[in-house]
């Protein structure tokens, strides 16, 4: 049964979502290959394949497995009726990636919720709340789970199909993209504390984290997959990276402005991790003297309550770095379309790009 | 300029062991070529590669690079005088890999040292004393660098020139290893705490954490990739399973009978943890109630101090369990002699092998 995302015509980002949440399921909920009938006897009820599994199914935008296989489709792949089941297994091993990322960065954050519900290793301090030291047994089986999603990762790449000179043309890409999330994580937990000034280093960090590893890199890894060279690749970065810095410059928006309810996430949580956001490093070179203590008093501190978060948040309103924010999204925004005009994508996936777009710059979660 | 180890001859451990090193040390300190100036400018000084390279680089047995190599040449690899440089790559990304279990492994297990020096996180939580928070920022730079030396042990791995049909035979045997030092790591996370009477459970933890990934797993690895079939896998784990069972049973005598400054590790250390070991087990099934009653005190007990640690180690020697646990390390070293015999094994690496059990059964650190 060919699934109907793939067949010519518009791609509909919810149906290849349904293929990435199908591979993604087959893959974590069958029976591995690697470790067989072991793996089940051992582990008993409390599996932490099972606990993955979870982690990894549950609803989320799966924006990097869908711009990879988006970026394989505009580069040509698929047009012979091929290839596609591996291009939907290099998309889906991005999610498992990205789950180790957001595990262990939520412990190295202590952010207690992810997606609206708890961490991970908020979740299994929860579970094993009855021990003598919930929190650390839970932030260490966390661990351990980014671990084991980052081992399960590199077991769907590795059993994708790819031919010989697919591999050698993704495996570098991989191992650069990773190589750069850990560098961006580093950069962020180096620079967390009091709030700096140094938009150009916030801008560094945005780039690394979000720019280059949330739109660039999937892209390029589908376009790869689907033999794409310089000139193509091209074209995804000048699309890719204003995008991501406005998918970034929104998510820090939202991140402090944003309802709790809707994004799922604490709102002051930024601000009490004193995270070094564009927004923030704006604040602060505009600050007056006494707008700049109030900052320096409230920003990093984890006690940070409603009140001193709403004045947090009025200096950021008043020294106009919300509305700067906003212009350099909009600005972004309109850089990354003018891209798309030029590229040589396959029409439809360039529409699909589009799409993407005009979602991820107007999304309120 | 080939390598001394490389030509014919009895094959060297130190030799061999150098290689290894080598190839780390230009992997680890040469320029990367993934993520080429722009790691170095963005990192400035504190690097994390570097922390890396220098906690990798130290000195250590290399146990598994070295059998990984020695089980290439078993199988026949060198003989034509091709791949020397790959199945040296392989054997050396398996350190990068334990540097990743090690680092995680000690967080968890909240050991302070490794080695006879800090541990990752005690070393980071040491150099940022000045911060509030010195240990959890500790904590998180020691995630973080176990992620990065994972990554890179990938990225050794991708970049080792194997042919094709050496990646397709080489890559599920990786994630194999993998999953079971997950696994393993696991169920020793679950089941540390209170003594246990469960010998069959904790020789379970054993075959996966270290019978398997110490000795089977780097063996099976190079005889991988020269070409070996099922009987030489087969002659591998006969060697393979009852050395690593012995290594493992001389670790946990090392581990609370040996002498620290040559362990380099302190020695109650697996007392105070609770680990789940076999020499345990043996004990709380043989102990008499009083025995029994003060196991239940002291083990797993985090304050436990020299003392109680005594007392401990005087009924691990009256119950006679360590007694035992030595008769199961011959019987252990003397079936892989045996099978060591019968291998077809090419007879230098056959050599090897044998030096290698006789150190590992002997040794005091």
């Amino acid at each position: 049964m060919r699934p109907q995302a793939l067949e010519a015509g518009a791609l509909d980002p919810a149906g290849l979502r349904e293929l990435i949440d199908t591979a993604l399921a087959d893959f974590l909920c069958g029976p591995s290959p690697r470790v067989p009938a072991q793996r089940r006897r051992v582990n008993g009820g409390h599996d932490l394949d099972r606990t993955l599994a979870s982690y990894v199914l549950a609803p989320g935008k799966r924006i990097r497995p869908l711009l990879c296989l988006i970026g394989w489709y505009a580069a040509g792949g698929g047009r012979d009726g091929e290839g596609e089941e591996a291009a939907v297994r290099l998309a889906a091993s991005l999610e498992l990636f990205h789950a180790f990322a957001l595990i262990h960065d939520d412990i190295m954050d202590e952010s207690d919720s992810r997606r609206g519900a708890p961490s991970a290793h908020r979740a299994f301090a929860l579970r094993h709340r009855d021990r003598a030291d919930p929190d650390a047994f839970g932030r260490n089986l966390a661990v351990l789970l980014g671990d084991l999603a980052l081992v399960r990762c590199d077991e769907m790449l590795h059993s994708a199909g790819f031919t010989h000179g697919q591999y050698r043309a993704l495996l570098p890409l991989v191992d650069t993209m990773r190589n750069e999330v850990v560098l961006g994580q580093y950069l962020d937990l180096r620079t967390a504390g009091p709030p700096g000034a140094d938009a150009a280093l916030a801008f560094r960090v945005v780039r690394l984290k979000t720019a280059r590893y949330t739109v660039e890199r999937p892209l390029h890894l589908g376009a790869v997959l689907a033999g794409a060279g310089a000139r193509m690749l091209e074209a995804c970065s000048a699309y890719a990276l204003p995008l991501g810095e406005a998918f970034q410059l929104r998510d820090d928006l939202l991140g402090t402005f944003g309802d709790p309810a809707v994004t799922g996430k604490p709102v002051a949580e930024d601000l009490r991790s004193g995270k070094a956001t564009v927004l923030m490093a704006l604040a602060v070179r505009r600050a007056s003297r006494s707008q700049a203590r109030l900052l320096r008093r409230f920003v990093g501190d984890a006690g940070l309550d409603a009140r001193g978060a709403a004045a947090v948040r009025r200096v950021l309103e008043d020294t106009g770095a919300r509305e700067t924010v906003e212009r350099m999204i909009t600005a972004r925004y309109e850089a990354s379309l003018a891209a798309l005009e030029r590229a040589p994508f396959v029409p439809r996936a360039a529409d699909a790009l589009r799409r993407i777009a005009d979602e991820a710059v107007t999304r309120t979660a």
